[in-house]
């Protein structure tokens, strides 16, 4: 167990030492002193070596020992059989934590599962260990990011993230911040010989910034303390998790990433049904249920007013809706004749799903129907699909009359009510020569986002990750069902 | 049902009227004149309107009995109530073939039906009706093309789609002729009222050109001939259905989008099983099952090696390929010796799935370890995830040392192996500013396709799409199992 204030110096380091680095821009020492540096970190960089003076202008030392001060954070990449002795000259040096990113530990073999304990020994109560076998900690806050990640977002924002997988972990940040993600810390954990996936949970449930965890795992170090403080998430703050090794082939491949104990399927099913954790299947769900739990941090209800441009939409919203547990309810008379008023009686249907006949419907039109959908007490959320033909002029050969009024619709729309609105903006086309048609698609969705609407890129995925976002409220609070 | 003959003029046609046609460049006759022409169609085009003597160009005619000749078909866009005397005048011009977009018909209301039955009483015996509210054909070697469609590919390929959704069918062309699909036919037929699912699915059946059939349905008119059809596909060209409204919530929508009779689910997972055809759930799985139907023409094996650059993609590879039926046969002894002998001791697995490390791994060691992994003759298919970074510079911010080798590597390597190779190209970063990433991955997809390595953004919809493939050779070609 962490206290709260021995994570300070690791998301919030005055002073980083870096041992394990070369001259070699090839090596990963150098590569990771080179993107804190590109990262704007603002506190002391100790590059430690003892054949240089000088490593990318930054005075260097031969050991942690020759270090002038002691310094919070050390990041070490030097090689296994060393790491027992880095941690001893931490110990001397002062240090307050390491983020160890060599592998050949507990993962690999017995003789890695020693070293491991002795590294864990030669720590214990003088300085905490995050790893071995990550790629550490990324706190923008803290101007602390990891390997390889010069370019991600500088800004702060209310995400956190712990992962066993490192490689995971960059995914998902590159992927997250094209979807509008800003993250307040995330945590590549690998072996976790000291501070393992419950601490940083412990940390994170009282983080003010950080307001949706999502979870990458493999295994659980101390299971019963981990479903305790899931547990007491509940209502708190959302904790959404992938749980990797579900299967008996996945436990077999976990066994060979992290040496963790994937457990039994139906024991997590439990956890997740007991504690209120949202379960993602798989990365991309991960990331969709993220997002929109940052989103709309309120929650959404489950019944769903549908507006397709074409008929096609309804029915294939229709099935994976009704799949995921939510609901289309019919539209009531009221709603069913004020629609009919408006819209063309053939091509169309009032009835919800709404099917307003095709894409390229007047704006004035479209946003009638939102209005009246809107207003309509019978539904809580309001989704729509394959009404926004970004790239109409390139594809469609005609100008581009209405689409641009149309999103203007929609913002505007989104801006008169409390009632969650999703968008789904499809991959129109994925020619390299029609990458200007992607340029308009991530434009929209960033405008859409900007007015609180919330965009997946197909109707299968919106739904999936509107049922995980129902299906946390109800559980934390029920009486609102 | 259709005499081969009978479909000529409607693929091939020598000559298309355009009934419902107007100066008015945002009406839909007006457009599809336009698009017609852009497309390139080389026959003669006749627009129909009495008020003008020339639209776009071209010489218009008062009615269809004031043009010279008969002419093949006849594209209708005139509204519902107008059709039957546009259907005689096609009979006294000998027209062949009609399509009719106008919606309003069986699908709206009763009068709707009995306008319907009237035109299918006019046309008995003298000509044939595509639709109505349809979207038409599309067929690139007959020069004809479908609303709105002038920059479909011009090039014919060996995939049909029919569809009772012709905003699915657009989706359908526009997204995968990025994936690198190109069609033989593509036929929106909407109500069909006289050439249905089963004649289309009958020409289809022998047409040379098509190689694989993917189809949009909601609803089916001769359920015992579809059938019967469809299993005389098996094993000759697959058969790929997505079949809309299998939900209560769906069949509503069915109903109020084409007036089909939805059937029941277990209905249809009876003719599933029965008949062989593929089902597919939704457009995106629609979608990656054609393409890689399309892309291995002699299928494909369950038993996979997986190469991932990092542990959690093998993990996420394990749960997902166990869940859709694939294997991931544990490396044999040979096989684990060899790739101990070249990979880094340590962060790696050699076990199957294989652990790299990293993306970033030298080119010529990922060599050695596909050359090992498809000489193993345990495992007939080959799955790669995570290895390429295609945008490194920008992501990294250091330089693309081997990312391009690896590319190459891989090219290489298929054109010296029998075995399919499936490789994920993730969506590595989606923000506007790294437009240049998505173009670097949209390079290197076509780049694989043409070195006959099939792509897809997810280890989800790659082991998906995957299993369908197995799934049909196998029901197919039980002995080969």
């Amino acid at each position: 167990m962490g206290k709260l204030s021995e994570f300070e110096p690791i998301f919030y380091p005055k002073s980083v030492a870096v041992v394990g680095v070369s001259a070699n821009e090839e090596k990963a020492g150098n590569r990771f002193l080179r993107v804190m540096t590109e990262f704007g970190f603002k506190g002391k960089l100790y590059p430690i070596n003892s054949d240089t003076n000088e490593i990318l202008g930054l005075k260097a030392y031969p050991s942690l020992r020759h270090v002038p001060e002691p310094v919070d954070l050390v990041n070490v990449n030097a090689p296994a059989r060393s790491v027992p002795q880095i941690i001893e000259d931490c110990v001397a040096n002062g240090a307050r934590a390491a983020e160890i990113f060599t592998a050949g530990f507990s993962e690999a073999s017995e003789d890695g599962r020693r070293l491991e304990d002795e590294i864990v020994r030669l720590a214990k109560g003088r300085l905490r260990i995050i790893g071995p076998n990550c790629f550490g900690v990324y706190c923008p806050r803290g101007g602390l990011t990891l390997l390889p990640g010069p370019k991600y977002p500088k800004e702060s924002g209310s995400v956190a993230v712990i992962s066993q997988s490192g490689g995971w972990v960059t995914d998902f940040i590159w992927a997250g911040s094209g979807h509008g993600l800003r993250f307040s810390k995330v945590i590549s954990y690998g072996n976790a010989c000291d501070l393992n996936e419950t601490d940083f949970l412990e940390y994170l449930a009282t983080d003010p910034e950080t307001k949706v965890i999502a979870a990458y795992m493999e295994g659980v170090k101390d299971g019963k303390r981990f479903f305790e403080l899931a547990k007491s998430l509940l209502g708190k703050k959302p904790l959404i998790i992938w749980k990797g090794g579900l299967s008996e082939t996945g436990k077999r491949a976990v066994d060979s990433h992290t040496g963790s104990l994937a457990g039994e399927r139906v024991v997590w099913e439990g956890f997740f049904k007991q504690t209120g954790a949202v379960m993602a299947d798989g990365f991309e769900e991960l990331l969709d249920t993220t997002a929109i739990f940052s989103h709309f941090p309120h929650g959404a209800g489950r019944r769903v007013a549908v507006v397709g441009g074409g008929g096609g939409v309804g029915v294939a919203a229709s099935d994976i809706c009704e799949r995921v547990g939510l609901k289309i309810p019919a539209s009531s008379p009221e709603v069913m004749e004020r629609l009919r008023a408006i819209l063309p009686p053939v091509g169309t249907s009032v009835r919800n799903p709404v099917d307003v006949g095709a894409p390229m419907v007047p704006s004035p039109l479209f946003q009638e129907v939102l209005e009246i959908l809107l207003s309509w007490d019978g539904i809580d959320t309001l989704l729509i699909d394959r009404m926004f033909f970004y790239g109409i002029p390139q594809l469609v050969g005609a100008p581009d009359t209405d689409t641009e009024k149309r999103v203007e619709v929609l913002t505007n729309v989104a801006a008169g009510t409390r009632k969650p609105i999703l968008a789904v903006l499809g991959e129109l086309s994925s020619g390299i020569d029609m990458i200007d048609i992607e340029v308009g698609r991530r434009e929209t969705r960033q405008r859409f986002r900007e007015a609180g609407i919330f965009t997946l890129p197909s109707i299968h995925r919106a739904a999936k990750a509107l049922s995980n976002l129902c299906y946390y409220y109800e559980t934390a609070l029920p009486r609102n069902r």
